[in-house]
């Protein structure tokens, strides 16, 4: 016979869970990537450091983790799937909805100090920057090629475009922004960065 | 009578301006911005420490100047006048040409490592991040508004517009690529930027 955890037990372990990610991230935002610790992380959890190499193998592992869940429920906050750009048909109108709520999360600074934090940490280190990329940008950079593909069957976008160079025409700049603070970011900034990718700059 | 320098002091002091540019960027490859000095760039220079404190007021402006005049030097080596963008009338040639060349300075490790170091201390010391912007980034994306505005008086550009965003749509998606390493770089793709850029990703 197989054990159940009994459910005090699973409560119990979603709470240090929690605690976990939410101390990974203060950390983090306070003393940087380089000064997070795995026994800093549990200190401030108030979990013994072998309940983090329990679930996790690394710092790294541990502050992914907790990005992963804390954009999660930022998009739930918000009322959205995380998972996916909406497809109403109308090409503009979407891509526009989901960099809006990107500019959201972007000045939320629960997200902004860590996330710029792990950022900047990936920029020196290759093996975080990798981790970051592969684990967190690429899957949601996805969601945008997935869309661009439908758009491309309904005639929205052209046959011979490559998705995957298009969606950076509208999310790197808002990334270099905000990363770099080369610029204010808005929402009428993003919807600029729709138009002109759809239409091109040259005159039509 | 104001006294001229004697040609060898000034030969003398324009050398240790060279050995203080290149320990500077030689220095925070090596070793990160944080932990480069003043102190640790006029031992490796072999000048005194007061020699750079003439000159400079911080380890952020040697920085920052070492840079500068490296990006001429490269430019001056492929050829190129640093201070523009080409005007030959043909505004997607010349854009392709200017991005080809700036491809070819992010691959070249003398400019990569010291570059990404700045970078990443960028991202989470905002006064660094400011300095770095408006000192070197900045006057380097004035030079694409000047040619996006004398596209718009020649009509290869539509009047409405904004170039300071336009430019956006080419130069930060390399960025990205580069500074996050998002995805490889070449001649290819940035001028597939541009041709987006300039006719759109939706039917023409």
């Amino acid at each position: 016979m197989v054990k159940k955890p009994a459910p005090d037990a699973t409560r119990r372990s979603e709470k240090s869970r929690r605690a976990i990610y939410a101390a990974a991230l203060a950390l983090v935002a306070e003393a940087g990537y380089p000064r997070t610790t795995v026994e800093g992380i549990a200190a401030r959890a108030g979990v013994g450091k072998q309940t983090i190499y329990r679930w996790w193998g690394s710092k790294a592992d541990v502050l992914l983790e907790a990005f992963l869940d804390l954009g999660e429920q930022m998009a739930r906050t918000a009322g959205q799937e995380a998972s996916a750009v909406p497809d109403t048909g109308d090409l503009a109108a979407d891509l526009k909805a989901v960099l809006r709520a990107t500019i959201d999360e972007l000045l939320d600074p629960r997200f902004e100090v860590p996330a710029r934090s792990l950022a900047a940490e990936g920029l020196v280190n290759e093996q975080v920057g990798r981790e970051f990329v592969t684990k967190l940008l690429e899957p949601q950079l996805q969601l945008y090629v997935d869309r661009l593909r439908s758009a491309q069957a309904t005639g929205a976008v052209r046959a011979d475009v490559d998705p995957r160079i298009a969606l950076e025409l509208f999310v790197s700049p808002l990334a270099q922004r905000w990363l770099q603070r080369t610029g204010p970011i808005s929402h009428d900034y993003t919807d600029t960065l729709v138009d002109y990718a759809l239409h091109g700059i040259a005159p039509r």
